[in-house]
């Protein structure tokens, strides 16, 4: 029989519901990491009445009452090392790799081996936004119809863990790698990226939104390792010193 | 993208549902068929209150409309030359061959190249009872935990199809990226991302032969698209012409 393997590490991924308002697909999605051996459910901004709904309905899971409630993406990502967003996949206009599951799966089966994955499914009316996908290191597209791609989210749970645990799924590919970098570590530096965008004028003092995304996609397009990710903010900290010291003395004169 | 295959014959499986009381989950396993292109639902025995108000639900599908109703199992399958059982298969004395659901999915697809292939899921309580599996011509385990084995029938359905169809994704996946940078927009970003760090002070002038050798082969571990190239490279060129702006108009006073 087909037993989830321990060695997939499945207690190191996190399954995050953003801004998901039916309680049913909570209890839903809870349901389906139960059955495939997963345990860490979080949540980003439930509708709140929902979200107690659920908890307390009869039968819901243990499961579902250890779920963490997350203000922000970031915050509920704040400890993954690798973040993967599901998404329909049709009219967006895409700036991160996109897979198929089957391949995504192999990804993140990999990732799992070194580190605390995070995987994003979206509310049930407009899937994930944009200033949520630019966290992603990469997109995952069900293999839906085109003309009817939207999947219910308890059952994209379901398809999307059972990619991960069935049985055949391609064993882990060695990746030669360090540490990735938290998603801490890569918030930090986009931060501070800006910071030496803004300073330089590139990014229009005020503005600065859109480039805000295009800076966090390409930071994580760019899977730092953690100590390339300490290297190049002790770069872009002195930058952005140097680029304020320059102004203040200007000024002084 | 990996769109269901026609050479599949995904018109000739039957989802069945056996006893189904809840008439969510009819909606949801009519949604899962229409997401992964099947088209034929028929259900037996359900619930007439349930089959009614999921049949008459705002956004119920076309595909629910036109599930067929039957009053027995050999009924719904008479036209079909395979028939598949889905079980949780712990307790059961099993007669047939079980099969896992990845190796089912292949036999049902060669089946689909031959005839009319029919797919049983039991109702929410029980299953499937021993006399409707008595119709199949092998089982199929979804690989749950032995803990929390049976799962939503929505869900069930969702992950069964996604499992045929998967193989029809077999085509590598695409992935949406741009064409790698080449060299000479690897050293012409190294040489430049040099002048930032020169001109902040990063690296002493005169020095820093270490630090270019860090940075040349930190470009080169990030392995970068030519557009993400051009975007840092933008970047970088407009930080290295306000640094350089500062230290003039500063010198001027």
């Amino acid at each position: 029989m087909n037993q989830p393997s321990d060695k997939l590490n499945l207690d190191r991924l996190a399954v995050v519901l953003v801004d998901t308002r039916n309680p049913l697909n909570l209890g839903a999605a809870a349901r389906a990491l139960s059955n495939f051996g997963f345990e860490h459910l979080r949540v980003v901004r439930p509708y709140e009445p929902s979200f107690r709904e659920a908890r307390s309905a009869v039968g819901a899971s243990e499961l579902l009452a250890r779920a963490k409630e997350f203000a922000s993406v970031p915050d509920a990502i704040a400890d993954c090392t690798f973040v993967v967003g599901t998404t329909a996949a049709h009219n967006r206009e895409m700036r991160q790799p996109l897979h198929g599951l089957d391949s995504a799966g192999q990804l993140i089966r990999s990732h799992l081996q070194k580190g605390r994955v995070a995987m994003l499914f979206g509310s049930e009316k407009r899937g994930l936004s944009n200033a949520d996908l630019a966290h992603c290191h990469c997109l995952v597209r069900i293999p839906t119809r085109i003309e009817h791609g939207s999947m219910n989210v308890g059952q994209a749970v379901a398809v999307c863990l059972y990619e991960l645990i069935r049985e055949g799924g391609a064993r882990p590919a060695q990746l030669e790698f360090g540490v990735s970098a938290s998603q801490a570590d890569v918030e930090r530096l986009t931060s501070v990226w800006l910071d030496a965008l803004r300073a330089s004028g590139y990014v229009p003092s005020g503005g600065g939104g859109t480039t805000e995304e295009k800076v966090r996609r390409l930071v994580r397009r760019l899977n730092f390792q953690t100590a390339d990710a300490e290297v190049l903010l002790g770069m872009l900290r002195q930058i952005v010193w140097k680029l304020h010291a320059n102004e203040k003395t200007d000024a002084g004169h």
